[in-house]
């Protein structure tokens, strides 16, 4: 019987974290698909680091080639980070026949329709679930249970750092600089919170959300963005006063006209707005759909266990249908 | 092309949802399927009742064989409510090799390995998305992009007339009888409330959400349920003064040694839980996994529109399958 054998792309804290999920899972996963399956191969420089897994060094490689090249291999997981060369090397695993999962919203993001477009050429699946909110499965249900519905709006909230730093400046009073300080403390915020407290990280997760969501690709560049770093303590105590929450909201609404207006901001949110009562570090996007009405899906956006339980979805549902 | 044909059982208020769910979302749909799809036969004997939609005389039958019988029809979708006959015919559909979707959350907890069984053995599909939870895609999700996980708990708010009845005496001071009086003038509680009051609806979706997570059948009638007649004013005073909410919760949890503990009853959450703040007629299920974490998912558990959304969800992937 077949193998599912996978080639990864990075093994830092999310390749680790994608590693353990399917170590600690294997069982049922196996069950699941009815095979065997196994990362077989991993593209990473740093051999020694210390990890929480034990790892064969003979499955190490620095040459990608010897992942894209091995007819063996049947899928590609990318979780480089960064935009390159993760993109060129997703579209070269494509064009040599390879399925290709990732976790990369700031490649996916910027090369969407490149992305999509090579994998429909090559015949191959193009799967990103953890990029959008993490473990959530916020992207497969959109495409999937939720495919009877044409949608009118999407508000989410992406970015747990941010998120984070917004909590604690609402419930310790604290203000931008404080909480950001104890936001990098506990780990929360990168020691460079650029991309996330300016709303870069949550203007690719709202690219990548109306692009499945109302076909229509817009670059993140091109997302009217505003960050956090101008929030005050006092426009935070003014919300508070009128029951109301600040939370950076990635937003995209679809007019009667059919336009669709689109922005990463800032938002104050009534206190009876299911998004108001998402605190600290946890992630969830409201959406809208015609017969649906209005849903919520809350989870943690961030973190190497939940996003490898969302890549291993995305594995096993390519391996489906692979073996079919 | 093939044009997907469905028969359709019952178009009383869900099925009347699930057809204009089709209609309303037809060219999206048919976009999706890259085909065309119809409900071309319906078994109804209320054929003049006036419905919000347009449905040809020439659709309706009395005579379930019409539609079993009928070899050009794929899928049939069982939208009559109650055990039987909609288990009978149901499976008598998967005997005739069509596929199943049903909202039917009764007939389903009460035959679930029947059906399922039926399904395998027949070699059609069997998907029942609104049975539990309404439009919320909780089963799928389960099913589809968190099969990475091995989960470890569910508890659900999956009955949208308790959770209304609990929030008036919360939100209002008002007693039981008085909070029930007003749902049923409201239309969130039927004249007979029995099923919904005393945990039955909730027991029957809680049998199909342990039958799906934990691969583990328990017929409703076998799980510990409590409704919420019992439920005081004073007992809801005291949860309040506790920053406590009383929710009634359909609960699974999976122990260290494998043993799985259930029940559907009235518990006293903080108001720090995620499902405290659910409130009205709205459903949520929270689930943890051993990778994910904690996932929340909130929406309209109830109502012709999310119920259809839900149902042609699953028409549109038996549709994918079929077209493959």
């Amino acid at each position: 019987m077949k193998t599912i054998k996978i080639g990864l792309l990075g093994l830092g804290n999310i390749g680790t974290g994608t590693y353990k999920t399917l170590e600690m899972n294997r069982k049922e996963i196996v069950s699941t698909l009815g095979t065997s399956i196994d990362i077989v191969k991993i593209l990473e420089k740093d051999v020694d680091r210390k990890r929480d897994i034990t790892v064969s060094k003979e499955k190490f490689t620095q040459n990608p080639d010897d992942i894209f090249k091995d007819p063996e291999i049947d899928i590609v997981i990318e979780l480089l980070g960064g935009i390159e060369p993760a993109a060129s090397f997703m579209l070269a695993a494509m064009e040599n026949g390879k399925h290709v999962v990732t976790a990369n919203k700031a490649a996916v993001a910027a090369n969407y329709s490149k992305l999509a477009e090579t994998a429909i050429t090559n015949n191959v699946l193009f799967k990103y679930e953890a990029s959008v909110g993490g473990g959530i499965p916020i992207l497969g249900t959109l495409d999937g249970p939720l495919r009877a519905n044409k949608f009118e709006e999407v508000l989410g909230i992406v970015n747990g750092t941010t998120n984070y730093i917004l909590y604690m400046m609402t419930a310790e009073g604290m203000d931008y600089s404080s909480a950001l300080k104890q936001a990098q403390e506990l780990g929360f915020a990168e020691a460079d919170p650029t991309a996330d407290v300016e709303g870069i990280d949550a203007a690719n997760k709202l690219s990548i959300l109306m692009a499945l969501m109302f076909d229509k690709y817009v670059p993140p560049t091109e997302i009217p963005t505003t960050g956090i770093t101008g929030v005050t303590k006092e426009e935070i105590a003014v919300a508070t006063a009128q029951n109301c929450k600040i939370k950076l909201i990635a937003r995209a609404t679809k007019l009667e006209d059919g336009t669709i207006e689109y922005s990463v901001s800032p938002m104050k949110l009534k206190d009876s707005h299911p998004l108001s009562g998402i605190n600290k570090e946890f992630n969830a996007v409201f959406v809208k759909g015609n017969a649906v009405g209005e849903l919520m899906f809350y989870g943690k956006g961030a973190g190497p266990l939940p996003t490898g339980s969302a890549v291993m979805g995305d594995v096993i549902e390519i391996s489906k249908a692979i073996l079919k």
